[in-house]
């Protein structure tokens, strides 16, 4: 366990560094993040290199204990940079050039920022390698896909689909272009989506979104191998924006050492709250999932985020704190705070760093020292603990981008009906793996596939080789619609996957906004919206039935035995209510412990050892919670108090590290 | 009667068609409408011609019984067109080129359009204009008017403008430009209006809108003169949409033998439901009113529509054979269903057709079935029919457009105000044709002319004349605004209309959405909004008084015995409620037979010939309804059996087809 | 006491001319402001002027008594002019030119406009200075600031920031541009702030929102100058837009002999009643301000605003007098009514003038008639009577520019939080300056300065000075927060002004729409939103404390004793109430006279010389009023009948000037 802080040493006179460090080491930091936005300072003027502040700045770091992580500079192209290589520019569909504005103002397939980028990663890693104080490498910063139509990234697509297809007469085909004309009878015909009309052929949008994100994992390829060529031996990362976007963090990930996430959870507990209260749950776990390993938080929550925006609320007293713990609870292994110092300048001045701009300690700065007391204490603990979950979600950036392109129905969500599925399981205290939806599935008990819009014989097989093996699995509607490339299959849904599901839809409703209402076997009462499924079950046995509207007394949710196997098919979205109802039964099921019943806003999470087993429990709530634990001798590893289970009250921004008594007397006493 | 599917052929496996044909065959279908979206198919590089593939569809078609109506494929430009010509692109108001979406990318004044449009007609036509099994041809496809501001259109405009105006002096003083200096000094000042503000000057906007809409009939004179030159004695029509637009659809429609139209009744049943319940009704008259004679509905409603968008409600049990119906109840003589099967690529894969993407019959195709089956049980009725009404609304593309440059009050909207005049009739089961407003009116008892906010001293003739004749008239606020330059006119409103309302607007208030009170001559409340005209009253007589605010106690509705006719000035925009009450009372004054009192969701219409009156009653909502009718002697046309009238119970999607027994008893017997 | 008309001669029949003035001057009309939109009357084509029609109107309106105010038409820029030199044409942040719409449709830099602005400039004033008929001069209309980013503005704005930072350095090191590598090492990578992001450096987007604001104000000094050249001895003015904008009036009028105001109250009631009801005085206020004396309204709302966007409500019967007496009792000495006769053609013709299109006199006419012959009645009275305060609020467009680029919290906004306050003493009777915040403040027991985010060492030293001499002062949260560069100040808030108030800010709590409590020290209970500062008082006493959330029981407003003054800090953003409540405790404290409690609509105002005091009273509302006047004898100057003070009735609409009979008896006899 590491405790750090991102810190531009570039933003403050040289006279405050000093300073600045020892109250770093008196705060428990060892680990420093810089540089990544400082291209114009490393490199002011073309060809220019001016390495000495940088230099000064890591010493300075470094006499007082802190080691560093560089940040390669190119989200931040400088102007002279933009100015005299306009190609760098980024394109939008109408023509016109995209200018600076909250950073990554480039195209990725630029050869000015190719060419310019090698340049100063070059220089900064063969500068710095061999520096004790440097520990690793971060790529750029949050990395996201780029619209953009310059005439590089034309040329690119092309080979890109060349690549692919081979033939235009495959492309045509596999398209569709067939449809309103759209056939194309020379490569030279075919351009990015030019106009950005929603109405295009959903496979060429599909296929320009996977080329967008091709390009981003292939510039963090990049400028891995570079790193990797000058610093063998330290690790390259990258911090991910927390927010599943059109990029695929799988795919830009591949040349990562380990994962990193930027982590801002919502400091505003009001309206949608309890979807954004589990959302940060769902962050940790979609970047564990990453690289399936213990991962960094390169930037957490450190006071009210905002610049251009209106600022949010301030994080309520404790939760600087008990967010830090959340983060490590779900696999972090370091936690870099951003930022030692709100900026004072520039368009961040309001995203607030520990210390306000006053540069006072303050109380959010005392939370955070003591978090790094408890971690530091704590990490002997913590030493070689994972996450060990028997259930897995499949998420897949394949379909986000397919189900943004074309919505399915007033409300329909691909990632709101994840959370809600993974909410659902965080409720009643179970753990999950949040993997590619690609990655091999042994040893799971139950692996939860949402939404599998799109599919291949491929996929099925991985599936149905899991359930002959034993597993559980749960599909829900909208799955076997469409083959890879965006075109509807030709058999009854869910197609691909009919024979493992033993049903097959026989008509639907995108029900909308319109609530429907099911009955669960047991009888009781079910809601759901968005979409219906009127199932004939064929091998299947059915679970639920609907009660509403034309389609009442139809199956709606089924299970089939299959081999050593169990699937459930559910043929519609549920509440949330009625998802919790529903996957409690699916978890016991499946042999899946699942006892405790969470209020709002607490969370629990384990690590586990070989040796031990560390519960955390946690209040992310403005209110006092109840919880009811399993009754077993604990220790506080924090508070070293004994704790006997069974109800124990949580104070809002309560954290409880437990451990027990018996498993781990040795290492705690 | 006839029955078809819309199919595309050029989607599918070849292999699939003769047992397309084969099942088209057995649900009743005669009629295939086709090509119009295949130009890359027809033409797949410039210059070379690929025919064969249509040769053998329309063969395989007509080896089972199905003609064809073919449409030119002007509205998809191919690929290679666009990229060789870029002139057929339209142009945005900021200069740039609107690239493909939903189709229509390309300006009607293009040479390049023009050029290669006409060599693909005269292709196409020139080789199927014996063809036994082509019935007739479609032009294009859904016109719209556009909003192009390329060189050529710029160019023709002006042309447009010299033609109207002769000399730039009388444009200047017609468009009154003197004001904020907008005089134009010679012809080439002259432009669209770039850069879109709305703040524009109204007159020029208004023309933009007559030139963007003539420019459309004339693209579809264009294609219909080159149809006729070499398919004499063969029929040209165009599917309109069902939404009034900027295109004059009675211009657009002069070149046309008759009309036809795409029917898409909302599916979802919530919101707005009222309104949108009885667009379908209105969409029907409109398109029946524009030949004035039957038409065909060249598009109707198989299934969920949705694409790029979410999908809707999928049309409840009954409905597609309800929908079918409704369409004929109005006048339409044949129904072609869109589509056959469900597009599996492309942008519109989930706007439904009659099959599902697996192709299996499911419900949707039965109630097709059943549909087709029962209208060729009753061609024989139906023969001859259409629809006779003693009430005529007149409709007008001139007031949408110049009410959209202006919008006079918030919440005041020309379709929707007229919609509620309309749907006031229909719930009193009284049937209207909905006209151009430049039509001869004998004939009628009662004419509603709402909002003739733009008039001309031939129109006020028109309606002089027509009362004088004795007929009744209905106006409204906003009548006699402003010439037909967009100007407002020098005396007090309605101007050319007061001597024959026999009042006068003494002072208006845009009340907007503050809800006012009248009160009748009979005590009765009614409610108003979005604009007050406070009227004096000098030969006519109060039929409404206001009875809150500041005008309370003045007249808010006249009534004015003119010559043998009478004239009714509705001087506020009333509610729903009360627009029933006036209108039913307005009826009744008129002569006008109005005894029925139809719940919502129920309508009835009548078609006749000089042999029989055979009345269609249907219940297009969710729920049961109880329908009071003239107690009479009937006979289902459907299911034979006897009926007495009085109060009868529909079942959601109930179509009853009603044929009084004495008057037709030799017919049904 | 002057009244008068806005005419466009240009837009009638010459024929109509000679009956309008004597219209006019029967109404007691004698002056007409004019052609400031006629540049295409005035110059027809390039170089051809023609004034004949001019010379005639105003000999027309001359010959009835009538005075002109001639207006440079410099605002609509005739085609011929932007069609021969587009770099007249204004360009947006991605290139494209601004073609017309609602006027304005120039680049203030562009060397044409300049080179034919001054040439017409020159043409009319040369002509027109020594008519006798000819009383002044208005610059322009509406004087806006542009976003323009053509090549001059570029080339502007760089020498802009030459002149004011010297060298490249400084200028990068005060806007902080190291952040996210935006150095420039070469002026020519300084460019406007292309593509419109609103995430670029926060001091580069308020310079060059200062740079477009120098530029309107050198416009229009420009302006001024060339007329005072041929036009000695006549006035100066310009009209502004009553809204505060970008474009700081305090500099756009140094050229200017005095302010007008386009007066434009809501006539619509409903809704966001308060904030609108009350911005008209605020309208007022600010206007006599901007030149710290009497004004003229140059526009006055005369029928329903409206045109391209749906017209508001009629104002209400008696508005247009009460509205144009509002004006006279908070400073005007002189009303133009907008307009004469509602316009036939162009844009306009839904902005009703006094005349409605027909062109008879109706209630609105008849209303102005009134006030027109009532002002003319109490001219003798009102000479030389002014406005004279003892508060003053301290307004800026600076910081309404800096809380645009970055609003603080969900809800935040600097005009009405600046205008709850300014209401407050309204309701309470409490005339109040509002001035530029760089005056002396001199002379007033109380100053309120709310939000003062930006702040200077002088600007400190002045209110400090005001206080030590014994002035109260008003500060609010979000004050201190940043030096003129747009840069967070480096110590702990309020910065330069924590002395003076005698506390410093802990943290603070953007809350936005979580409302919170406090609790005075009288024990009452006060809303707040928005934004909450935690306080620490150091010399300051505690007034209210925070009874809500974490921060409960801190201080949330404060009283310092200062030298011979009194400071008072508000944390939060109390409630309409609440500022209310605050703001009455406040007042007494400083010695100001707050007896009055006025009613929703009802505000008072007193002009008043070194003879007599006027005591305006007036029910803008709907409704009648009940208010409670001071006891004491008064007449009033418009009906003449004595009034005993006390509880009086006012209808809606009604007007009292009333004058106290001790004090004037010699004046009013």
């Amino acid at each position: 366990m590491k405790v750090g802080v991102d810190y531009y040493p570039e933003h403050w006179d040289v006279s405050l560094w000093e300073q600045d460090a020892r109250q770093m080491q008196e705060a428990g930091i060892t680990i420093v993040r810089l540089a990544e936005f400082a291209w114009s300072r490393l490199e002011p003027t073309e060809g220019k290199f001016e390495f000495d502040w940088l230099d000064q700045a890591i010493a300075v770091l470094a006499r007082h204990g802190i080691d560093v992580v560089i940040g390669t500079p190119t989200a931040t192209p400088p102007v002279w940079l933009t100015h005299n290589y306009p190609d760098v520019l980024p394109v939008d569909n109408k023509g016109n050039a995209i200018f600076a504005g909250v950073r990554l103002h480039r195209c990725y397939n630029s050869p000015s920022l190719r060419k310019f980028g090698e340049r100063i990663i070059e220089q900064i890693t063969q500068r710095y390698a061999a520096h004790a104080a440097v520990m690793g490498w971060q790529t750029d910063n949050e990395l996201a896909a780029n619209d953009c139509h310059c005439e590089n990234c034309t040329r690119s697509f092309r080979g890109w689909l060349q690549k692919k297809y081979k033939s235009l007469e495959t492309l045509n085909r596999e398209w569709g272009t067939v449809v309103w004309s759209g056939e194309y009878s020379d490569w030279d015909q075919v351009n990015t989506p030019l106009g950005g009309s929603p109405y295009l052929n959903p496979s060429f949008l599909l296929d320009f979104r996977r080329f967008s994100s091709d390009v981003v994992a292939d510039f963090n390829r990049f400028q891995a191998a570079l790193i990797r060529k000058n610093s063998p031996g330290k690790f390259v990362t990258h911090n991910l924006w927390g927010y599943p976007v059109t990029a695929d963090y799988y795919d830009m990930f591949d040349s990562m050492d380990f994962a990193s996430v930027d982590y801002y959870p919502a400091t505003d507990f009001l309206d949608d709250s309890k979807s954004r209260m589990y959302h940060g749950a769902l962050t940790l776990d979609l970047t564990r999932g990453v690289k399936r390993k213990n991962f960094w938080v390169m930037e957490q929550l450190s006071g009210t985020p905002g610049c251009w925006y209106p600022m949010s609320r301030t994080p309520f007293p404790g939760m600087i704190r008990a967010y830090a713990w959340q983060s490590v609870s779900r696999g972090a292994d370091t936690i870099v705070q951003f930022r030692w110092r709100s900026a004072r300048v520039g368009a961040e001045q309001f995203w607030h760093g520990l210390l306000d701009h006053h540069g006072q300690p303050g109380r959010r700065f005392e939370e955070f020292v003591q978090f790094s007391q408890e971690a530091q204490k704590l990490t002997p603990l913590l030493e070689g603990t994972s996450l060990k979950h028997d259930v897995a979600m499949l998420f897949s950036h394949e379909q986000l981008n397919a189900f943004q392109i074309q919505p399915q129905a007033d409300g329909f969500d691909y990632l709101g009906n994840f959370k809600r599925l993974h909410s659902a399981l965080l409720k009643m205290g179970v753990g999950a793996d949040v993997i590619d939806w690609r990655e091999r599935l042994q040893g799971y008990k139950l692996v939860i596939a949402p939404m599998l819009y799109l599919i291949d014989e491929a996929m099925a097989l991985t599936l149905k080789q899991y359930v002959d093996n034993g597993g559980t699995l749960v599909l829900t509607t909208r799955s076997g619609v469409k083959n890879m490339n965006n075109v509807c299959l030709p058999d009854r849904l869910p197609n691909l996957l009919t024979e493992l599901a033993g049903v097959y839809v026989d008509e639907y409703d995108p029900v909308g906004k319109d609530v429907q209402t099911l009955s669960l076997d047991t009888g009781e009462a079910l809601s759901s919206g968005q979409w219906c499924d009127i199932l004939t079950p064929v091998t299947a046995e059915t679970v639920a039935t609907y009660s509403s509207e034309y389609f009442s007394g139809a199956s709606a949710i089924t299970r089939n035995a299959h081999a050593k196997g169990v699937v459930y098919y559910i043929g519609t979205v549920l509440d949330e209510k009625a998802t919790r109802t529903l996957m409690r039964r699916i978890a016991t099921d499946a042999g899946i412990e699942c006892e405790l019943e969470l209020p709002d806003g607490v969370e629990v999470a384990v690590r586990s050892s070989e040796e031990r087993q560390i519960l955390f429990v946690l209040n992310l709530s403005k209110e006092s919670r109840e919880v009811s634990l399993p009754v077993r001798d604990y220790v506080s590893a924090l508070s070293d108090r004994r704790l006997r289970g069974g109800s124990i009250n949580l104070a809002p921004g309560a954290v409880e590290v437990l451990v027990e008594v018996n498993a781990t007397a040795a290492s705690v006493a």
